[in-house]
């Protein structure tokens, strides 16, 4: 079987028997291509065989001793990649499987896109090709201690000397401190850094400045600059294998050619000048970056269910009969009814991530096009969109941390790390309510403009069909007819139509717009998600009216996407009931079907995320295994703890012995 | 002020002006008395004055250096409760403070109590006085690698050999290796073992045995006995610093009077007998054990909400007018509608874990009078809400760290090893959705026994009125009725028994009850949850109809119960629709209802934290500082990491300077 590391017997041969479908069809449709599952699988393999890239101790590691780790896999990945001639897609593909996150994340993430789409082609012929051999190492450092969402008031500044033609980039406070950005801590040598641009005495606003940190020749920081890593993160191992960083600038100054002047200029004496270069351009990174959140977010919350879905095949619990084998525990339905929606979950995001490439893609071309007519639109889109995958995502990986029971609490497992390094993608890129609530700006002005006749475009298409959203009528009668897709997305367009319009209609009554906004912000948060989720389930929807080939992977595909949707549609019953998009009766005929999908999805499950493709050593988790054979492989793991280096702990003589002997020292007061 | 811990200026100070209550009568509100108040305080000051007790570099001690710290704090705190001859009542409360999971609470938790509630008199006096001097340390060895929640398939052995008079304890294998007793991995010598009895060849199920592992004179493993630590935890610090430990029996040989045989007995000759104490005393111990688990979910929401009100009122972001200061984050209306539902579950569990401190002394008063008529309510009753309000205090945790935006996910903000410490308490003592199972199948019995007549009793007396209930009305017609407790009573009586009697009826239709149970499972969830939601709300309404001294205590206590209770109405809207229990229209009403709410609670949040009454050291968050101070107390934290111990970070020479250098040793293919 492709997906084992090896392994002797298969305790999950008896739930791959079961499958009514073509996993290696599957494994296309979820890669995207033969293509993708073979280049996934090939640089899978090559990280999982490479005895470098072991992790299978890291959530042991002291910080140090992981920082080291990260330094030393980061250098390896980088001498395959050069060795082996890896491809772009390749290199990448690699970095993915050593799945560990480091400073070559950003410079290759962050610092070289900011130099690409904010420098001018002078400054990218200069910096681009050092730090394509990495004889730079770059970070990007625009958050401060006590700024983050609004970047507008970050208080770094850089202040033009045309005495000297520099830059003065200096940390007027203790909360200008630069504060978050990764690889910023240790491992970089330069950063682009965001400050308020101050020329001839005005602050023109924020501005990047290519700035080097330390020194090319020993590493140590250069005068004028403080710079530390801002400490422990959530879980073991996780993200503390980043060095995510403060840095403080004392007057540090910089030629006026490393502000990065693409979009705007200082000229020698000090004029501010914007140039011809339209602002829009920016959008297409954010859109760009936003998309792989999503890729991400599938890719964690998959691992994550494959974990569970795998366990769950395994635990047995309860239900034995005259001394006869326990019940496994996948064979319950709370167990079905928590687990297939999040497997459902991973497919669908998997599937609108795919078609935000796509739209990146479109975006690109209209920018190059200077049509930036559907700019706002695929902005809120994919604002929306990172944020509900991403919280979805995180509550997730918890679900199923839980649904695995009290092994899901040992590092072990593998999701507790997983948990706490994926968290960070609420708050990074756009904290999500944030970001909804730009989504909720973006709905309210397309509402306000239905009236005036201006037509919708792209994810907002379906408000333009407001008359009959308003008051259709959903006619299902039967459990069975809540299989149509065309219901389906019928009820969910009149769920988001009608709490935008709501909150338009309660937003009007308030003494201003931006009073009724502030005052209905919960509920226009509510409305988004909802508009958010139409796009996700519609996209589900769009790619199975696609040819999708191999036996039975379409009907597996069609029930996932009705787990999705009805799941859905129970959890948020209140909205779809309040507005009348459905009856009560109708409700309940939506999850007495649900029941039934999951019936006919328990014996693909397994299947289903097999259909993933993940190597043992990517999914990092005993209880994951492909072969199943968790309990040796548990008991096994437990001894690698240094707890049981020695049979006898220390502390013994000091802080046991005593207290068992009745000898601690006791001053009596 | 009488929590600060020092500190010069108050950055909460304006926070705390507008408080319209008195927060030293909410602190006794809270707490449960003035003596309550005194004797918490006293205690938490005496550990957060002691520098053994430090905890602020927890995060960052390698798990034997963690270890090491819990047996030196586990020692030294018995050793000031001896000093200090502390009463039982301010020992347990030391040791709440001392805040790190350790052997010490399984010996007090769960060795003693087994001993005392399954142990005849003869072994209470033998054991017991040994336990209370720490001559021994026990622990509770139940569960095991391939066995958690059904206690009835344990596979450990305990068989009669008549020819020497002992017990010979066995781990027959691997699955049935004991695995996760606290305490157990290194520090415990003695345990209270459950395995299968056998005797004359039968098997009489699961027993409790005391079982000596180490040996008191250099603390090895006894022969024929493997020990060991199962393994790193979720989180750095948090709950690392138990010994979970794995046991293995090799025909291990113990006297026969180490069974405990308080319930039955193995005689001499090997006949098994049971004793005349009914089986029901041991459900005082559940009651018991549960209450606690109520109470700490209070104590944990309660310092997360702590830490994210003071740190959304100290943090300021967007909303700058005219280079002005910018928002407080607590003004946000999104910012409250997230937050100020947990303040309220945080007061709304604290009272339902008192009044179930009542209930422990009721139902153990009538056991004593041989009255087992009200066990099976005060049992599910017990375990719905155990199950209810951990899962929503794991929740709400991470939601506070949400709520702390980028910086709660650094250790230092505390709330990452609070969440890592907190969420097991779902899994323990009974998987949340095995007990709201349980839940059910009480509810399902209750209902079924209406027909017939029978009274229900305690909190499902409300079923009683079934006939009312069934088609009562709710007469809301404006925002403010909502405010009227007997209406949300009312409202929350009708959703829990309409979902509980459609359920019923669903399970009727089904070929069996078994099969029907089973099949709506998914359902009876949530019919548990909306029923122990009613506890709770129910709770805190008859709270508030009691003498709360101090001025302007009682009208915030209202407010929380009335946020409380709507945000759920809210929440689960799809609830009280379905079941015609609410109108969409009162449904939205609710909704505005509970904006006002929150616009009344604003101006008392971080007072209304403030009388949780807790240190700096217990919070241990630099985010949720009494004085507010939290950017220098942030920057400073950071330095103490051990990667800051140089500024060139180790690993330097071998992994970044060679790439920087462009000197990898390549090894072209």
């Amino acid at each position: 079987m492709a997906a084992a590391d090896g392994g002797e017997a298969d305790h999950l041969a008896g739930e791959r028997a079961t499958a009514q479908f073509d996993v290696d069809g599957m494994k296309v449709a979820w890669a995207g291509s033969r293509h993708a599952v073979e280049v996934n699988d090939r640089m899978a393999r090559l990280v999982a065989s490479d005895p470098v890239f072991r992790k299978d101790t890291r959530t042991m590691l002291p910080r140090k001793e992981l920082f080291k780790d990260t330094l030393k896999k980061a250098a390896h990945a980088w001498k395959r990649i050069v060795e082996l001639r890896l491809t772009e897609e390749e290199a990448n593909l690699l970095r993915l499987y050593v799945d560990q996150p480091g400073y070559v994340d950003l410079h290759w993430g962050m610092f070289v896109p900011a130099i690409k789409g904010q420098g001018t082609e002078e400054q990218q012929k200069k910096w681009l090709p050092m730090a394509y051999k990495f004889q730079i190492i770059g970070c990007y450092a625009q958050t401060e201690l006590g700024h983050g969402s609004n970047v507008q008031g970050l208080e770094t500044t850089a202040t033009f000397d045309p005495s000297t033609d520099e830059f003065v980039v200096h940390s007027p406070t203790l909360t200008s401190s630069k504060w978050w950005p990764g690889g910023l801590g240790k491992a970089s040598t330069h950063a682009v850094v965001y400050a308020r641009l101050i020329t001839e005495g005005k602050d023109y606003g924020i501005h990047g400045f290519i700035v080097q940190l330390r020194s090319l020749e020993d590493h140590s920081p250069l005068p004028g600059i403080t710079l530390g890593d801002i400490g422990g993160k959530f879980g073991s191992g996780a993200y503390n294998s980043m060095d995510n960083g403060v840095l403080r600038f004392d007057h540090v100054r910089i030629p006026r050619d490393q502000m990065l002047m693409r979009l705007s200029q200082v000229t020698r004496e000090g004029k501010y000048v914007h140039s011809n270069v339209p602002k829009q351009l920016l959008y297409g990174t954010m859109v760009y970056v936003r998309q792989t959140i999503v890729a991400d977010a599938s890719k964690a919350l998959s691992r994550a269910v494959c974990i569970a879905v795998r366990y769950s095949a395994i635990r047995k619990q309860f239900g034995a009969q005259a001394g006869g084998p326990e019940t496994q525990v996948i064979n319950y339905k709370t167990q079905q009814s928590r687990l297939f929606p999040l497997l459902a979950s991973a497919y669908a995001f998997r599937f609108v991530g795919e078609w935000l490439k796509w739209l990146y893609t479109d975006v690109t071309q209209k920018l190059e096009a200077k049509d930036f007519s559907t700019l706002p639109e695929a902005h809120a889109c994919t604002a929306g969109l990172k944020s509900v995958t991403t919280s979805a995502t995180a509550d997730a990986i918890e679900e199923c941390r839980k649904l695995c029971g009290g092994h899901g609490y040992l590092n072990s497992s593998g999701l507790p790390e997983l948990f706490a390094v994926y968290v960070p993608a609420c708050t990074y890129e756009g904290d999500n309510v944030v970001l909804l609530l730009q989504v909720a700006r973006f709905l309210m002005k397309t509402v306000s403009q239905l009236a005036s006749g201006k037509q919708p475009v792209g994810t907002t298409a379906y408000m333009g069909n407001i008359q009959y959203l308003m008051q259709s009528k959903c006619a299902v009668n039967t459990a069975e007819e809540w299989l149509n897709p065309a219901v389906i997305k019928e009820v969910f367009e009149a769920r988001a139509l009608r709490m935008a319009v709501n909150c338009a209609q309660n937003i009007s009554k308030a003494p201003s717009q931006e009073e009724g906004f502030s005052e209905l912000s919960p509920d226009l948060l509510e409305a988004s998600v909802a508009h958010v989720q139409l796009i996700i389930v519609t996209k589900f929807i769009e790619k199975l009216q696609q040819d999708i080939p191999g036996h039975g992977v379409k009907d597996q595909l069609q029930n996932l996407c009705n787990i999705y949707a009805l799941h859905l549609l129970h959890k948020h019953l209140g909205d779809f009931l309040s507005t009348g998009c459905v009856t009560a009766k109708q409700g309940a005929l939506a999850n007495e079907q649900l029941g039934k999908l999951y019936a006919a999805v328990r014996p693909n499950a397994v299947a289903l995320v097999d259909a993933f493709d993940y190597t043992d050593h990517y999914l990092g988790s005993v209880l994951g295994r492909y072969d199943g054979d968790v309990y040796p492989a548990l008991y096994q793991e437990a001894w690698k703890d240094p707890l049981n280096d020695t049979v006898v702990p220390d502390g013994y003589h000091e802080h046991l012995r005593p207290l068992l002997k009745q000898q601690l020292k006791l001053s009596r007061l």
